[in-house]
């Protein structure tokens, strides 16, 4: 029996993945209506509460997570315990704290952008006067899709950020702005053996700080730039003891340093990944079972020239369902997946995956994504070919997701 | 919410399908193991009980099967309370009765063997003598996986029949024993609104009786053959009024008729269909839900040159789970998919599909599917090249699968 610590979608979808193998698995979900209640079998419980933590795990043979809130103290009690965590609290602090994250990178050799531990304005003041504003502001811990990050763009937007400095963090994080042509992502997934086995790097286009629209693999990257950045992600694997899927979100910088600077990490299945549900022989959520329970992993291999995904997210449209048949009827290919989640503006829904069969169909892969992700999330009037614009690169994209 | 009556391995694999679409599912369970309980909410009740029936129905929206064994009373008296069946006992009556559906596909003008409604052994004898012995005897009702059919060689045989006639039915079907090449199937999916999507006709191997290797689509099957294959099942689910998933077994007849006769039909995801799990942009189960949902039906195309799917059955391993390791370390590119049932000797107990993206790996997926499923039925020491030789075309594949 495999336990999910978190009932949201990541927990949702491997569900399936657990059941076709035969395994079993259970969710301490935050609620009895989260999305992977109508999934799994759930125990409702605070992931905060060493106790709540304590009597789910001991119902489990292994125990994984769909984010990486748990905190440190709990994970290190429960390892003491001689719980079973994949991956475990060594592994997961390069996930939960920014800084240990970027000190592990330059340890390993990793591309950074240029980055500095800031306790004060002061400090923050220095580091941008040094490398040039904008610079990026962020909390090492407690941030994703775009909160605890900050873009400041003068040296008087950073003298206005004394309120950061209380927020009980011993440093913040500070970078340079990165002068990235695009954000790419590489996947990797790695068993407690050691087995590694790689996803091709992907394209990830993010909109008001929100992971939009991927594309497997990453059209037009110069395959150099693909090997190096297929090989950052699994020597942070092994270098940091991940266990299940890691996800390594890149910038891409043509002609500087290796050609990417490592962004952020992601110790568990990842919206950048989730092409591979429907585009690759084994999905990342059936890969991060098979890790977790250290079985081997199976082939990463596309299905198809290029897939592409496009999440929704709650839009003007309530009632996801009733949007199904004009979806469904424009765009037979589609693949979608609901998270079975309430509808708020701007809360990430479900996704849509469609399958290229050659390069020639990407265009058009790409618009059945996007029209039928339109349409569920805007409703039937969205009408095909109305999909969000993707490609807004706006400053705020540097940020989890 | 979707209720299926059954709790087999359709009905569990129906679930991960829902999911994804963000709908419900509920199982009305033989009982609290049965393979689907694991995968999706269960009610545990006797389906042969119009109780439990009416107190299960009233918790879902529409009513789908995982088997045609619900009483045919039942099921009108259902339909008559209003309750959406998807199929329908008017549908359903033509897959639990073989002599209704031998007499429909006259009607519909499609290929028969020669048969006969047979009420003793003197018409038995009669029939054998006009169309020439060996005859198939078969029970209208309550037959599957080979049980419930007989195969008569001679006259002799068939005067040691006096027992079947006395199994409460009024009449029996004899079948003339078909020389046919191989066994092919033919599924199509087919909703309320009347749509309708067909797969590619795939090849069936039958061992000892039971479903045991799918090629699809069939390899070198004839394009006119496989055409009118395909316009047979989309005549059957359209002149039955078939809802959901109809699979359509057929016996290949090269220059007899239109190269096939039918054999058998089921309403409902079949065998021969699991290969689309991991082999089509839309696997049967997926489909099977949008169907009885009266969404829009999705693309049936394929996702490489051929997907081969290999049954397990239960054997000289018992612990599954143990085998693992060994298939898919000699097979990463294998789909293993395990039903959650304890092993008992020749019980369908999983399956494994590998997709092969060109013609040229036509052998090599079969090999690894064969591969896979040999370690995990019969333990590692089967290793990989060991499968079960397929192609066994015994006389008593004339049957239910």
């Amino acid at each position: 029996m495999i336990g999910v610590v978190g009932g949201g979608q990541l927990a949702r979808m491997m569900a399936p993945a657990a059941t076709a193998l035969g395994v079993r698995l259970r969710v301490l979900a935050e609620g009895p209506d989260v999305s992977a209640t109508t999934a799994a079998p759930s125990t409702v419980g605070d992931y905060q509460d060493l106790e709540a933590l304590k009597a789910f795990v001991a119902e489990v043979d292994v125990v994984t997570f769909d984010h990486e809130h748990v905190p440190p103290a709990h994970l290190r009690a429960l390892e003491a315990a001689g719980v079973n965590l994949q991956p475990g609290p060594e592994a997961l602090q390069y996930a939960q704290d920014k800084l240990l994250m970027r000190q592990a990178c330059d340890r390993l050799g990793l591309a950074n952008p240029a980055w500095a531990a800031v306790s004060s304005v002061a400090e923050l003041l220095d580091f941008g006067d040094r490398t040039g504003w904008p610079v990026v502001l962020k909390t090492p811990r407690g941030g994703y899709d775009g909160k605890g990050v900050r873009v400041l763009r003068s040296a008087e937007a950073a003298e206005s950020c004394g309120d950061w400095f209380e927020l009980g963090f011993e440093a913040l994080l500070v970078e340079e702005m990165v002068d990235f042509s695009r954000e790419l992502s590489a996947q990797v997934a790695r068993s407690p053996s050691g087995a590694t086995a790689s996803y091709p790097v992907v394209e990830s286009i993010q909109t008001d700080g929100v992971c939009d629209v991927v594309t497997a693999p990453a059209p037009g990257l110069d395959p150099q730039t693909a090997h190096a950045a297929e090989e950052a992600a699994v020597t942070l694997a092994k270098g940091l003891g991940v266990t299940g899927m890691l996800a390594v979100e890149l910038f891409e910088t043509p002609g500087v340093g290796p050609g990417f600077m490592v962004n952020e990490l992601a110790m568990r299945p990842h919206n950048s990944g989730h092409w591979s549900m429907d585009g690759a022989v084994t999905g990342q959520f059936e890969q991060h079972v098979r890790a977790v329970l250290d079985l081997p992993l199976g082939s990463t291999a596309p299905l198809g020239a290029y897939t592409v995904m496009k999440n929704y997210l709650g839009g003007a449209n309530e009632d996801l369902y009733a949007a199904f048949p004009s979806a469904m009827t424009a765009f037979p290919e589609a693949k979608i997946h609901a998270y079975g989640k309430s509808v708020r503006p701007g809360r990430k829904i479900g996704h849509v995956n469609v399958t290229a069969a050659t390069p020639e169909d990407l265009a058009s892969a790409r618009a059945a994504a996007e029209g039928a992700a339109a349409i569920i999330s805007e409703g039937p009037q969205a009408g095909p070919g109305t999909g969000a614009q993707a490609g807004s690169r706006a400053a705020d994209q540097q940020e989890q997701s």
